[in-house]
């Protein structure tokens, strides 16, 4: 049914609604779509903000009690009801036991060997092999570290390709690398531009780079999805096109993991870092995952900043032992993890475990398929621009439409009022991520409503196109 | 009454309890002393384990009800309960408000600027202005960062000093910094012994490496109170030194913040990390701090590992902006920090402003000289060796005791029996860290009684020395 030759998954919403005999405008088929999604139990399982309980300028136009539509997981995900649990499990031991956590546990989770805890699930959710992850610090932080091991810049090969309009912190990091090692970002950083006046990177365009520079490329480092376009980069191609050259290959994967299938090993992708507090729903600052292939993970010749916890765990208390690296990704641990950020993306996975990427990404490539479909024939384009590719196999879940500046902030309070949640990009941006885990097709068919009503306050005169 | 001149903190309790008319060995003197204890209401604020939660054997040599005697700061603090507090509000916000509890928050923290909740509380704490302060990841991640702009070897000066036997992490962290600058650990990483056979390191030892080698060390990096012997290094006069030969001095605080008094800008200290679960209190791998000395605080010329969280807060979020350092160690901050882990931290903060570390050190200085008093007179010196310098200004409130291999075992099941928790090193060595902010003055004749029995058990015949 969701055939890898469905380039634009309205026809797929057409096609469903006239199986079902509906109209697929209509209230009724968002609510056929729900009651025929096998996923729709997990929404249950999150803490799902009431409308009142968003709006920030105290205009509510509807059931305040009603919940909200929360498309904002791309920027932060919503609680699990377990991370509460979890949560007040791990102080209660603290409470209890104090130091003894480490080693004597109620839940079977010794702090000492907290992060196991988590890495098998993790593992599964950006298709890694378990040696192949670990959890550690923060993204920005990882990414340093890791690069310091990755990004070893030498005369004839020094460069770094990334996207155009990469996420700043990515920017920062990369530019900071390269000056540290002594080159000039200006000419040792090659971003790769989308066609002028567009958002989308053509990946030709990218391989052409690799092709013709990637023997002076150390490093290919892209998002997975971009944060602020919603392109899914074609992560295989693009690997392997790299690889090619000698050159290695990091993804940063902010936005693509919990979010598009992912199959990191199987592309033989060399590092890859996330944070946990979008689609991993690990709230606010969670911990990160890294990710370093198998390939890697007995070569203990690259240059590391080494630290205790990655360090052979039988030797880790013997206090006159050399630096023994952990096999894998663990390896490039350095401190002792938090324990309350652990626990609290554990939550969340153990979530992804009663279901699987695959099955959250076809009811994703639906949902906003749903979305991208309602929008086109309810607001006619008129008042906003999809910037996101239409082909469902170069998007995650979000669609960034960008909106006049000066309409900007009226939409934005407009859908508040509403009791939706998107995320705004000033000066002319809104990104709209229905969360396969915890949205609904109402939720869509609420948000376009909304929105239509909103732009018709605002001028716009719509025709439904049929 | 707590001079400088006071040099053995034993005299002062016999001077106390002939004050009292009390005599210094009874159970009545303890009493006493935690009657007259101005801070014995914060013991209040922390959750006590009790004796039973605390022993792991299931042997209970006492009521199971009793409070455990926790001596274990030095490894992980105890709840405040005031975490529970917070952490449940912070779950709560995320429940309620999703992402917009970045902006607005019912108790006014928001979380795009929550270390802000802690910065200054943590500048009192160790004695540093605000801007010389940022809380972020975990210790060795930070110590990674920070050498990276600090550790920046040239071909006349490129070694490193430290402690022998400095915590395993520091060194593993130190080495492979110079190895990933192309030096040789061997030769490049001078290490200052004690005396063959003893544990504290001579002022003089440190002072004269720094005297005859300082113009070819890049670094001096110390702990503030060592890890294992429980010194205190004079942490002013080794920065003067180091400082007059032109060397950056930096300090592993993990031991030493939240213990003893710290003048971190005065003492004109380069920059300092710390871990924050230790005397911080604020939970199993809790989020570190970091100092970095004002006078860096405009300094961008150094290298420097940067990231977004470190970028000047106004355009923070306009996504085409250049890296422009926030000035201080703010600028050195790289992700979003964890919620979390900054309000556990908060809650632990919030006690410590309800005092000052000079009164806190003044009865910690009291509490572990009483220690130091009891184990003399009622053990003899049997069983143990005390190897943590009997001057209270060189320790901080652990004292280190070496005990025989063979006995190790047995005797911290004895203690745990008696619901006493200590830190064991093994394969000799237990160190006892009575925390001035919730441990009482019985607590410690609680401590050492259990302890001359399970000494008695082994064997050993104490005359109580008069
Ligand atoms: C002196 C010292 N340095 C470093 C560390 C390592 O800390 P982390 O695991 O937070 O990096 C510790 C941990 O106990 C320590 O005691
Ligand atoms: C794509 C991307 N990279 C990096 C970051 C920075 O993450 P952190 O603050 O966790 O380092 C973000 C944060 O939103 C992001 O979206």
């Amino acid at each position: 049914k969701l055939k890898h030759e469905i380039k634009d998954s309205r026809e797929l919403i057409e096609r469903l609604a006239a199986r079902a005999k509906l109209d697929p405008l209509s209230e009724e088929f968002s609510q056929h779509l729900d009651k025929n999604d096998k996923l729709s139990h997990l929404r249950e399982e999150f803490s799902i903000p009431k409308s009142s309980e968003v709006t920030l300028n105290g205009v509510v136009s509807l059931n305040p009690n009603e919940p909200s539509v929360y498309f904002c997981g791309n920027s932060l995900g919503l609680m699990p009801k377990r991370a509460r649990i979890l949560v007040n499990q791990e102080l209660d031991v603290w409470a209890k036991s104090g130091v003894n956590g480490h080693f004597t546990h109620p839940h079977n989770r010794p702090w000492v060997s907290i992060d196991d805890t988590v890495v098998e699930k993790m593992a599964e959710v950006v298709g890694a092999k378990p040696i192949e992850i670990a959890v550690m610090n923060t993204l920005t932080s990882n990414l340093h570290l890791i690069m310091a091991s990755f990004y070893t810049p030498k005369k004839h090969r020094n460069k770094i390709l990334i996207e155009a309009k990469a996420f700043p912190s990515d920017q920062y990091a990369v530019e900071s690398q390269i000056k540290f090692h002594g080159y000039d970002p200006a000419t040792t950083l090659i971003k790769v531009n989308p066609p002028p006046g567009e958002y989308i990177i053509n990946l030709n365009d990218i391989l052409n780079i690799i092709e013709k520079e990637g023997s002076s490329i150390a490093l290919v480092l892209f998002s997975g999805v971009h944060y602020y376009s919603g392109q899914f980069f074609k992560m295989k191609k693009i690997t392997a096109a790299a690889k090619k050259k000698g050159c290695i290959v990091g993804f940063d994967l902010s936005h693509a993991a919990g979010n598009v299938v992912l199959k990191l090993h199987k592309w033989n992708v060399d590092f890859a870092v996330w944070c946990s507090y979008k689609y991993l729903n690990s709230g606010p600052g969670g911990i990160a995952g890294i990710f370093i292939h198998e390939k890697h993970a007995h070569d203990f010749n690259r240059p590391r900043f080494a630290g205790w916890w990655g360090s052979d765990r039988r030797s880790r208390f013997q206090m006159d032992k050399p630096f023994n690296p952990i096999p894998g990704a663990g390896g490039f641990q350095v401190s002792n993890p938090s324990v309350l950020n652990t626990i609290s993306l554990l939550a969340s996975l153990d979530v992804f475990a009663q279901t699987s990427m695959v099955q959250l990404r076809a009811k994703s490539i639906l949902l906003t398929g749903y979305l991208d479909y309602l929008l086109d024939k309810q607001l006619n384009g008129l008042g906003y621009k999809n910037i996101t590719p239409r082909d469902p196999h170069q998007r995650g879940c979000q669609i960034s439409l960008m909106i006049d500046e000066d309409k900007l902030e009226k939409v934005i309070n407009g859908l508040n009022s509403y009791g939706v949640v998107v995320d705004e990009r000033t000066p002319d941006c809104i990104r709209v991520a229905p969360n396969p885990m915890y949205n609904s097709f109402s939720d869509v068919f609420r948000f376009v409503k909304a929105l239509k009503i909103i732009m018709g306050n605002l001028g716009f005169k719509f025709e439904t196109k049929k």
